[in-house]
């Protein structure tokens, strides 16, 4: 147990009457739900990164976060307070998987091999620390945008030594999560897009980006890993424009490379509103595509044009989140990653907590309600009802090819065919939805 | 000759000194530019549906445009006014190439078998025109959108009669535009999307549009049609998601049906602008992906989030976008098709002329900055050697797959890969750029 | 009683577990929640504009509802028969009060004369209606935007007798408002602004607009009408920059024409989303600088760039709106207007009581949860105390102009002062709201 | 002369034709436009912060800018060798002013008193470095945004001892800028705005900056500082929301505490796309409410919602704010400083150039065709005529107060007014402004 988070004890669920911010309200582990825990259904994962890497600055400004693993000393000494810290917390957040990328965990050294070395070592004390605490591993990940090599892209560089580079560092954490246990391995396009059109090659780094995902899936049937490969979509942000723009967007590259059934997409909140779109709309594409695979849970601000990153609050916008899920099945290998982070004013060891809480009982609850809403399947009884005609003669003579398009068009004519109109009910629907949540 | 534009002369080129409004300033059809005229470049087309059909109407308020053809009278009669003031507009626009929906020149009728009708009345009228005027048909296109049967979709209608309505106009759409000599067929997506994912089913939707493409593209080969197929992309509006959001968007709906090498892109501006992308961006991408075809041409307004559809007027803008088309070989069967209206107070029959002559002097403009680009290709230049290592010993064993991720990584281990950074020169070529525009 | 409603009885609260989607869930109107009732704290008001104008067109398509009040017909007859169904709505719609443009009511005639005229006799008709129903009139206004006269601006025209035109309207409206009994009258800058500052006088405008509002207040006051003077804010749409643009900018321009204390503000949710604002950013603002008037309840699509115009269906988002409006007194003669209007495809008489039932409840269960969050004001105490040093020594020297920059700067070097950060806590008042939302 | 920039010369004019990327081909400082030198209209000046301070970080990397002034080392020591290479840089960029935040050119030290001995040490340095090359400045500034202390506010914070802290920086920044002969003082709301709406008192802390404000404006004319007082509106970044929104937000800031007459606004234009106003707009509202004070030469990305503060590169753009600033009657104070950055991967010396003469150029050619404009003052011209009949009886009764609304209400309807549309001429204009620009 760290001094750092000495005064605060596990977190357990309370009930929705408590009033003691540091107890969960809905997040009832154990609770079964439609045949399952809780904890099955949500898998939630904290972050390495945001809790213990990043200590609260921005573009405008320092640090605010006094941290005592942030603190100077000797790289790999700090490395593994850091661990300790980080192990503590997730034991005491009571959650039962944690994410990492390999710079999270271990310095980066001098060199490549040190690189190596380091993240070695690290490896071997998170196996440890997982078998002290039975956290287990959601996914791993590599870094390759930090470190300004990566300024011009990683996969996508210009050169091929830098991403020879990438690839040393995909190779070890693919490794690493697969020791660790790991369900997932994620590949989010940090620097995979352009800053200018004017020095950039769209043809040819899309080409590089291809080969680098098939090595990725190569090298994973090699090694015999039975996780699921991920790419997180993301708009843009660092780069002017990221390649894996968005779920549409990444189905579109796996097709043309042959991936679709080989990496699936990680989602994350922010970054679909980033896109232009809802995150509901990119998990029901995910799913409809048959490519849903994970979820970086947390939000964006609807006002602001970057990456905010804050835990998720709405139980209105999971609840919908959260039955597109259960209707496609549920979670596979994938959960819910809070790849969210506190805001800056917010300093103390407490807020750590606060925000996972708020965001685990945020999404317990929207499970409780879409759980509800499938217990008494209105959406679908009325979708069914709306395309029922697609599966009569018509519809399934069209969809079949039976038809080509002369002849529908003369039987269109043959039959002056006027079709009456039907509301789409949406209020109606909207209705509905919220009777389930405000029950 | 009409009345109404009887106090304007064909429009001439007069050079960029003239201070006549009613000239062209660099749109001089016949200059030679690297081996083309400029005529053969830009291909440019004029459309129906913005300056004959709109009244000057918005959500906020009544038509303001007093057109003779817009008054009230028999629609049949009043359809062959408004083509007899299109033509002779067009004409004095001294444009090659004209652009319609099946419903801007004939009217709708009360029935599937009148509109047939009045369709091919119409077009018969059209066909006349064409040869009277030597103008020819870019492209044709059905409006499957503005009438309440579709206000739920046409190909995605979850009613298959309206399918087979929209099929029906499709047909007749095509056949015209056959018959008219027109070089491109073209679909825009107007409600193919959805206003709400309660009552849409995502998976369901796809299909019925997938087969709608693979229906045009088998009749396309049927009737012998040479043109080209084209998609129009747009993201959002009149629905609130389409599903043709962008070119990326695109490029995985043909990979799924097979048909990315039937089917092309019409890239329109001011969608690339409401997608969060630069126009620029959309051209690249689908040269890139091998599927650019065509150009709306307009522009958005970068502080509205809606469709503008105004007149282009950046040569700074334009004359990347053209340079991208140059590079891709310019167009075969597309050309600049001015999607553009006026606004709503500019009530004159001059504003016709001064919004397309505006459009095309930009276009025309960019055209010849763009082949002083290209005559002196510092960007592709700069771009070659910037990635001139793919083209060595280890680019292309990367590539070309001789390498996987463990041998990648054991490479750049056992040599101590530490790749030097190169700027990437952004400032410089983008001075380099304003130096080719502002010569 | 109406045909066209008929098979609707008037909508009664049958409490939250009712399956009636034509009953109310929870707008319970004589509940009594902090010492007034429901309907007196929510002020609810219906629109004819949205409800009884608009057919279900969009730019993009002609309109999808068949309602016998759009038919065609002569002119005043239809205007009764739209006031019966109007009224008979309002009615089973349990709604206390509705709202009015000049011209929803009543036909423009073809005259400024046929105007009045016109306007005059539906006047009387509506004072008929309210007194057999106990309709009350929440606010009236003018429209004077949708006519082609005011396509460049009614106040801001750059003809003085468009201003003119726009004044006479505005006569009359005001002298409607006040002889119905009306609580507020508005001012919606329908094409206040501009289209291109390439025409546009700002300075100009600025004064005809702030010369237009000392008109309007010094007319209220000769006329003795009590109600409240109202500029509702919106930033753009249908002109390109609206000069109303948020409620900050209203303010600004109150000020220098010296009308912050005569006109308030009428604050639209769809509005303040347009604007770059949250809906409850824009309430905030509002009575922190002193001018909350009333509010136009409905909500935008995050994702879209025009006024959707839906009905409210968020409680997270309308439980903050209203703990601000209680916080600040709660409404006078403002209220909750449904500026909000059915999506098209909605097109059955039931839609528009869904619509409508579904934000009164949203409304009304805010209400519900505002007031919890009063009674028990977490929010109100942290903010005290956050604050709680500007009320002793220093704090008050500084407030109070006791020190100057000199001596404070003096004060903190002398001190040496080096202030302690404290925790903002945003994720914990997060959750608290949260415990509040789904107790 | 630094080693650093001992390859690069002095850059100078060579004209147009010029290939050298180290030249500037439109800015001639003493070239003659509407009678005074280029040098004197634009009043450039570089920045110390972007260009001396930022490492090429951003949220996602570490720094990629090997500098030698950003190496480690003795504090001091370090803020002289950084000194020296900024003034070598700015001598040979030939710009004649620069502009600086207090902590870009002295460590902040540990305590406030290590500050303000630091700072004027500084001071002297900067000085004698003025005196050695005939650098000026054009304005200085505090920050009181980058330090931890700040995260919550600074003049808004709910800590009366930060606003100390702040007002300490403001005074010793004020006292250096008289000194060094600078031309304005700068106030950027840093971290004036909130997080969230929940822990924030919008009165109070409205109050607060309303004091400190005036603080500032009584020290100004306590000390006879000449200079411009000057507040830089931004909307949001690093705060959710900035209390400095844009210029009208800023007006209504002024006249509430009376300070109108006192300070101006320094308009950046990455800010007003950010704020959702074009550059233009920011800049004519600021004129005609007549607090227009300088500029921020930089530009935004019209896709991505952060603060990118790109290089202006925009003929196209700047000649109609250049020729809004001309029509203003230029500069008094003010100037344009390029708070511009290099992008990120843009590493080399060089680069620093190429940023700066692209954005001079770019200024340096739109004043010569905003000049052109002026000399022929087609804009002007058409304005006066478009709102020629304000000057005209009916107009000046109206804006003189001569006519209440119930007279003019009457004078409409005895007149049977039926005002006559006119075009906007917008197209017609848009070309106008082409033919100068493209002549």
């Amino acid at each position: 147990m760290t001094e750092y988070f000495k005064n605060i004890n596990k977190i357990k669920f309370e009930g929705k009457d408590s009033t003691n911010p540091l107890a969960f309200r809905h997040y009832d582990e154990d609770k079964m739900i439609l045949g399952k825990s809780m904890k099955e259904h949500l898998r939630f994962a904290a972050c390495y990164w945001h809790n213990f890497c990043w200590p609260g600055s921005d573009v405008f400004g320092a640090g605010t976060f006094e941290r005592p693993w942030l603190s100077s000393g000797d790289a790999m000494e700090m490395a593994k307070i850091k661990a300790d810290h980080a192990f503590d917390f997730f034991s005491k957040l009571s959650i039962p998987y944690y994410c990492f990328h390999d710079v999270d965990v271990a310095p980066e050294g001098n060199s490549i091999k040190e690189y190596v070395n380091n993240f070695q070592t690290m490896v071997d004390v998170l196996e440890q620390k997982q078998e002290e605490t039975g956290l287990k591993l959601l996914w791993g990940t590599a870094n390759a945008f930090s470190n300004p090599r990566y300024m011009s892209g990683a996969g996508t560089n210009p050169d091929p030594k830098v991403f020879a580079y990438a690839a040393t560092q995909i190779f070890n954490a693919m490794g690493a999560t697969q020791r660790l246990g790991g369900e997932n391995y994620v590949l989010w396009g940090g620097r995979e897009g352009y800053e200018t059109l004017l020095n950039t090659d769209l043809r040819q780094e899309r080409e590089q980006l291809g080969r680098l995902m098939q090595m990725v899936v190569e090298h994973k049937h090699k090694i015999g890993f039975k996780g699921t490969i991920l790419i997180e979509p993301k708009p843009q942000e660092p780069t002017k424009h990221q390649y894996d723009y968005d779920t549409a967007t990444v189905y579109g590259f796996l097709k043309q490379f042959g991936l679709e059934n080989e990496i699936k997409v990680n989602i994350e909140a922010n970054h679909a509103t980033l896109a232009g779109h809802s995150f509901h709309h990119e998990i029901a594409t995910a799913t409809s595509l048959g490519i849903f695979g994970s979820v970086d849970a947390n939000r964006g601000d609807a006002q602001l044009g970057w990456d905010t990153d804050q835990f998720p609050n709405s139980v209105e916008e999971n609840t919908l989140v959260m039955y597109e899920i259960l209707k496609a099945g549920g979670f596979t290998t994938g959960g819910f990653n809070f790849d969210a982070r506190l805001r800056r004013p917010s300093i103390d060891a407490e807020d750590l907590f606060h925000g996972h809480i708020g965001g685990m009982d945020t999404m317990a609850l929207s499970l409780e309600r879409a759980a509800a809403m499938i217990e008494n399947d209105v959406l679908a009884k009325n979708i069914a009802q709306r395309y029922a005609e697609w599966n009569q003669d018509l519809g399934k003579q069209i969809l079949n090819g039976e038809l080509n398009l002369e002849q529908l068009a003369n039987f269109a004519v043959s039959n002056n065919l006027s079709p009456v109109k039907e509301s789409g009910r949406q209020e109606y629907l909207e209705n509905i939805i919220n009777g389930f949540i405000y029950k």
